[in-house]
Order: structure tokens, then C-alpha cells, then sequence
């Protein structure tokens, strides 16, 4: 059994989803969704950051996934991002973990079947796959969904990697 | 007497510069650039992290600044830079410092006198004003050049506040 925690990056709303996979079987753990706090964008770094680190320390997964994706349309809007996905990375390696880059379209395409799924569409078939959870919204939808997308792309030696380290 | 430590964010090279400043008068400190190591972007900005938070802890800065740009040309060096930046503005945050932003055009304004100048201009500029030191690169001058301007311009409240932090 292998924890896998998905995160769905975002300044004002970071999305993460936490499941259990087992060969085939995946099992809903936890999702949640970080909102950042504080006037000055420093401020709200660091509101993400320790918030996420309280996620890793509760739940400890054995390996990590993030949504790999930019803005195309301004610089201000992917700059933003940028800085939230930062720290949406190195939380996980701070926990000594490998952390997964998954395209958005790769993530659907798995999910969903399509690489254009709408939202709606993505949380509905991580509905499906882990029946009667509560989700906290779209974006912990979104992470949930890099969780599964993690879970069989992963690859065995990541996987493995991350298994050794839990056995350590 | 307040000691600013500026920061020119990258992923591939991040430049620090450390002033200690007493009115209208600066002085050196230190200066440097950490370079990130590791084969993925999880593990470079952990090491940008860790490089980072021993400058501060080493230095010990009471207020911070940090370059405010983004790259227009392309979304994937846009979201490059935004995830260093990310790590450059959480550091100083985690040591409870305010985290000043400023153009490159302000920086360049206020060190060198016009909005426009090159790279070049400005270290020879950090250096008239702090004769005689060495400077570990382009953007070690460059993060020393965002210490004086945060010196300049960081105003009263931020500086007393960090003062204020200094003493408590």
C-alpha cells in the first residue's frame, strides 16, 4: 500500500486530496482545500506553506503529485501561480518525497477517458471511483484527481522508491 | 542601524546582497548566489530553500526585499521564475520578516538614476557606492542594487517595524 498525496496549486485556493493505493484498489483518505492568508503576498507564502506542511505531517503519503500547468494569458496571472506552485513543491520534498508533474489533459485523460473534461466532469468520475466521499470543492476535486493520475502513472520506481523510504 | 538583505530571484541562479544601513550611510556585508542543485524542480527548490535560509540565518537581515518581475516572453519561464520567486519570498517570511517588492525599473532608478539601465550599469553603481567589494556575479549586483533601493525606499513604518522586531 502506497498514500498519495495530489495537489491542485493555487494562491488563494491550493487544493489537495490524499488516497491509498493498493495494486488497482485506491482509497479515499482525505481532501481539503489551503486558503492562503494575509495582506502582502510573503505573508500568504507562508499561510500556504505551513498550512500544507500540517497536511503532510497529519497524513504522511509516501509520495506526491502536482499539477504541471501555466497561464498563457498574462504574466501577473502565472507569476502568481508560479509562487504558489513553489511551495506546492517543496513541502513534499521538505518530507523527503519524489514529487510527480502531470499535465492538466494527462490528468483528465486519465480520470475522465478525454483530455478536455470540464471540472464537473472530474470530480464526478473521482466520485465515482471513491463512492460516497465528501469533497471539499473543485479545486480538492482537481487534486484528487492528480492523486489517481499519480497512482497508475506513476511508474513502479517511483513508486517503489517511496515504498523503501516508508520501510526504511 | 537596520541590515537589508535584497534578493534577485531565479531557479537557476538566485542572488542575495546584505547592506547594513544607518541613515544615508550603507555598507556591505555580503553578497553571493545560490545555485539550485538537483535533476527535478522539487529538489532545486528545496536546495534554493535550504541555500537561502542559511544566508539568513548566517546573516541574520532584519527586513528583506525582493525583485516584483515577470518574464513576458513565454508562460513556462514566467512559471520558472514565479517558483523561485516563490522560495525567495517565503524564506525571509519564515524568519518573520516584512518582504519588500520592486520593479527592476525602481531599482534601476533610484541605484543607477534612469529606469532603463543594463545589467553592467547597475554593478558599477553598487560599487561607487560601496568601493572596494567583491561581488559574486551579475545578480549579486543585482540584489545588492534591490538592498539599496529597499533602503531608500522601504520607508519609515517597514524599517521601524523591523527595528522594532531587532530589539524585542
Amino acid at each position: 500500500m502506497i498514500r498519495v498525496i495530489g495537489i491542485d496549486p493555487g494562491l488563494r485556493n491550493l487544493g489537495w486530496g490524499v488516497i491509498d493505493v493498493s495494486g488497482s484498489r485506491i482509497a479515499h483518505v482525505a481532501n481539503g482545500i489551503c486558503h492562503s492568508e494575509g495582506d502582502d503576498l510573503a505573508m500568504r507564502l507562508l499561510s500556504l506553506h505551513g498550512q500544507l506542511t500540517r497536511v503532510l505531517s497529519t497524513y504522511r503519503p509516501g509520495t506526491a503529485a502536482v499539477e504541471q500547468t501555466f497561464v498563457n494569458k498574462d504574466g501577473a496571472g502565472t507569476l502568481k501561480l508560479g509562487q504558489a506552485r513553489g511551495i506546492a513543491m517543496l513541502v513534499p520534498a521538505q518530507f523527503g518525497l519524489t514529487v510527480g508533474e502531470y499535465a492538466p489533459n494527462k490528468v483528465k485523460k486519465t480520470v475522465v477517458g478525454v483530455g478536455h473534461a470540464d471540472k464537473g466532469q472530474v470530480a464526478h468520475m473521482v466520485r465515482m471511483q471513491m463512492p460516497g466521499i465528501e469533497i471539499a470543492g473543485p479545486d480538492a476535486a482537481d487534486a484528487l484527481a492528480i492523486a489517481i493520475c499519480h497512482a497508475h502513472h506513476g511508474g513502479a520506481s517511483t513508486l517503489a522508491q517511496a515504498v523503501a523510504r516508508a520501510q526504511a
